[in-house]
């Protein structure tokens, strides 16, 4: 309730600043028998890794995973699991000056007017460094998302103008930018390039599609599945706005436009619908096709260029923020919009296990 | 958690179908102390009333609200207040054929696979009518909020393709679309007529300013401000995208661009910005400038045109939705969203009083 | 948060004041296809109303159980369950002068100092009025749990120095005060007798027996069953104390004597415990044996006699509290504590759903 | 939810075994502003520390406390404060046995039963050892509760049937039993000593009291301070039961002398009760008396002897203990009683900042 607690049933608490001994998650309400190790989450962990392309700060950040607590013989128990990395490579020293004025686009002013001060080694617990702790957490639950048939899996849709308008996933893997489309990435990648070289950055558009969700996932009213998801991605630092299907193109379209039409499968087994403008969300609950939601990004609001401030004697300044810094924060974030949604839905399918007296009666007397 | 409890200090409970014989909120931890009568809810829920131009439903809803508890001399006493309407005036008869099949864009079918079946008198639970409790409850905070200084206010931004290009708030009262620009809803007023002939419907923006808000309100990590502000909206049926500030337009600008930089007023009291891309909130927490929300709605999903669908024997079918519908959503959920606005604002103020150690002093030790 | 909410799973919300126009509880998170009827509620209802012997007090409420929301045709839809008694036969005259001064026992002075002032009709929120918001949400949660096999009975344990010898349950129905042994009774009521001679009041014990558990139920560290049920009875007004099994007993026992040994069944199929000084749980998790539980309930407070307390004025004053009150509150208290005890098991059961991956898959994946 | 997480406001989450890696507790909530070090935590720590003399199982723990987040400068930032301790000198092998059956009064069974197998090394997360991680961040609290000027102070009340009849609280140091009666704790030593060489083990009863609470903390209904109170310290393995003021002795007496009547303070300024039968809390709400509690703590449940029980081939077997065990638990769960009532009434007092609007007025306009 004071902000670094989520979910209901899978209960994450993080912890953790930039520039502190350590930083990582617990896990309180991860079902007991889930063979799990630090290899499955270090794979997550490693996608949000930098110094991997030139598109990304040339920092050195292991982020070695390590599990203190909740396993047994390579089995989940049931009780808190703890993940934690050390953060070994961080110099303090780069950071300094960043402690007498507010940098323009960062959480410094807003963090002294809440707590009086702050600590201002990284940008602390506003650091993106953060959502290391949220990758380790939805590592785990895209595991067990898995064993249920459901994946879960974000791209880089946009890159400042430059949207993809090809979809084929197995591109992502196979450009720095994790864009779906091999002309786009193209483009992107020189459009980035070009803004590194007048010191300034990018923002961009991740697109999460979640495919093998059954119908019925999501509580009517104020825990629709779509306004969980909406707290989650949201709660990403940088990120200003989120949709689901049609999104804001609904508000222009008509109720005969928009509406999606059921149809029966072929075989009559199934009950499908000719479009998804809806985003695989009805009244908040899941209709069984995917779920299509998309989130905007903000560009790094460090930037080298020369920018006006404010210090904390209230004198006005011009600043050039030092240090290393991504031009844009969009292909280090997908993974983290990945591990959100999967936190977001696996907490809902826990909770919603007992929507159905009949449910609890085949729990509880096996029948 | 099975969806219809909301906040975190000042908690909501709802209740009541659409059809059912009342439907109403529970609060849980409004402060002692605030003088609260009957009227001040009416004032808000007569703003969701249907019947008061050609753009709502010709239902009539009485809608008048009844105080049951918390109240004492005409002031709140800390204890739950329990207030609600009943419903005279729903006939079931009208929405008896819904039973056997599934409404494009309702959540007929999702309930369904939910629960095992569905109240399909007038939707049930995710009948928009669901939504007068949040505005009982809201109106509550919103008064609150007054008290500390702080207004929150929505409006129409956009109808369809047509979108507000002034901004005269006193506007607003003056057309039944709630558009603070006098030529746009003009314009809107055609473009929905010409959608009722061809029996279709159009969807719209919401946008809400709230202004007054100190800095220092909302946490890090989860419970940003914006994070829970989203789930907030997200969750009132039709709404398919939420954004502040600069939202999506923020991810095609540059850092340069979309920081907005610091200055100090004239009188040098004060820090503030040149711009406002952030929506007045940083890191999850409020620096002091309007907080800016946008919200996407989409059209109403009961038209009367012929759409297909299926029915629960699995056949392919043709419908025609009769009954008394509003050709568009948007100006009725104005109140809405500004009351969920209202109640995560409240929330998060005083979930934050203890954010200090020296406010907790204060507080109990009177220093 | 506030106080008047319980339960994580099985969520209700009670509200209401014992003079004002209603009171009643809203349950979110009953799961749907129960069979439900104002009947099933109102059997417990009668168990805790007043005027049933010389030992309540003669004031008449009638408690009629209305049923508002969650209903369709006869079943619970999964929505929230709103349930409300009216106030009809409250005479607030009765209680005017006890405005000005504090009544030693009651909550009257602490009521003030919270909020700075209090609704003084019958003690408002803290009447013993309030718990028939827990006896409806009781009801429907025993009901479900019957459907799981397991019965939850309590029963007047002791009455002033007077404690049951013999445990015959059916005794329980055939005297005023609900005690399982026909003597004790006997003298118990001679005792209370006396004392409302007296003018004054008495305590006693209330003991809870729940069978048809099965093994598994509570969670480690600080969800255990026993620490969530100690809230649960503790939070009913009057309690001054709880124990579990061999309860303080314990506390002067030897290990070799308070452990329970186990042994297997004469089939071989269960594991068994030659005694029960855990009372059915052990680790915070149900064994398998029946759950004991004891509850200390002081005397009624408000008594006729002659008492020293101060009024508002801060002048010592001698009071004489008239009106109609009981000369104890167990018997009636019986009835709440097992509906609190239903409330908690049932709440703690639905959590517990997905404490195994395999149940998690079994719900989701049909295996 | 899942059981490892405490506190509405002041929220600890916490998660290690006995044998595993490390073991702690992280902090959501804590007010920014405090100062403090691992030296604070370490005096608690070393209170629950083994082997200080022959009544404490001899295993060396050397438990040091690391911070590894929320501080800056030597004081709480506002956001996550994560404590931990390594285990340094577990030794698995001690317990390898106990993998195949189940220890009488252990939570052997009910996890296997729970969770389908368990962590068998030292009781996992059943093992007394977690309470490490209650007392780190008990510590916290209590350091702001003497901020605010109250004390929580818990001790020995009894040991099997010796039980304390003075109360020099000085005392409690001067003894390895924590007794506050001199003579008491010599028969104490001399009963716990026959004991051991009868290898069983002995129960107790552990007092706590609690000054300077001022009056108005604690909330109507479900949260009354007692009520969370009993949840705090039910939590804590071996504890049977828990009662406030005079308890289970109030079962058995009249409400005339139960009453606890008020005066005035000789200058006339405070409210006074000349009785505290309440325990310090009426209506749930604490009454500016002392609070005072007792929690009845069984024996320690290894014992050497040898006992019956069943191993998980389903066979009737005799057991011997080994290993290193306290022969009881008393003295070292006294600071883990004091550590969860300074977290539960620090947590009900962070909450309680809202309880009255003047003080959110106060606290957001200064006024």
């Amino acid at each position: 309730m004071a902000g670094s607690i989520f979910g209901d049933r899978f209960r994450i608490s993080t912890w953790g600043e930039s520039h502190g001994p350590a930083l990582g998650a617990v896990i309180d309400g991860c079902p007991a028998g889930l063979p799990l190790s630090e290899e499955d989450i270090q794979v997550y962990l490693d996608r949000r890794k930098p110094g991997q392309s030139r598109f990304t700060t040339p920092r050195v950040e292991e982020d070695a995973c390590r599990i203190l607590s909740g396993l047994f013989e390579g089995k989940t128990t049931g009780t808190p699991i703890l993940m934690m990395i050390e953060n070994r490579h961080q110099i303090s020293a780069d950071y300094s000056d960043i402690a007498s004025y507010y940098r323009p686009g960062h959480a410094d002013y807003t963090f002294d007017q809440k707590y009086g001060f702050r600590d201002y080694r990284g940008a602390g617990r506003s650091s993106g460094r953060e959502t290391s702790a949220r990758v380790m957490a939805g590592a785990v639950a895209a595991k067990i998302l898995s064993r249920l048939g459901i994946t879960v899996r974000a791209f880089t849709a946009s890159i400042g103008p430059i949207h993809a308008k090809e979809f084929d996933f197995s591109q992502c893997l196979r450009n720095p930018l994790y864009m779906p489309d091999e002309n786009a990435a193209l483009l992107a990648q020189d459009y980035v390039s070009g803004l590194m070289e007048e010191k300034d950055s990018s923002g961009g558009i991740i697109g999460c599609i979640v495919t093998g969700l059954p119908a019925g996932i999501g509580d009517p009213v104020f825990d629709k599945l779509d306004a969980r998801l909406a707290q989650a991605v949201m709660s990403i630092g940088a990120v200003k706005g989120v949709e689901f299907g049609a999104g804001f193109l609904a508000a222009s379209m008509r109720g005969s436009e928009c509406n999606d039409q059921y149809y029966m499968s072929e075989d009559k087994s199934r009950i499908l619908k000719r479009t998804n403008n809806a985003g695989g969300i009805l009244g908040g609950i899941t209709d069984g096709s995917a779920l299509i939601m998309n989130v905007a990004v903000k560009p790094t609001s460090s930037i080298a260029r020369k920018q006006q401030t404010v210090n904390k004697n209230n004198e006005e300044i011009e600043i050039e923020i030092k240090g290393r810094h991504d031009p844009l924060i969009v292909p280090r974030a997908v993974v983290v919009v990945e591990c959100m949604t999967a936190l977001t839905i696996l907490d809902r399918m826990l909770v919603g296990m007992s929507s159905r007296l009949s449910d609890v009666v085949k729990v509880y007397n096996g029948e």
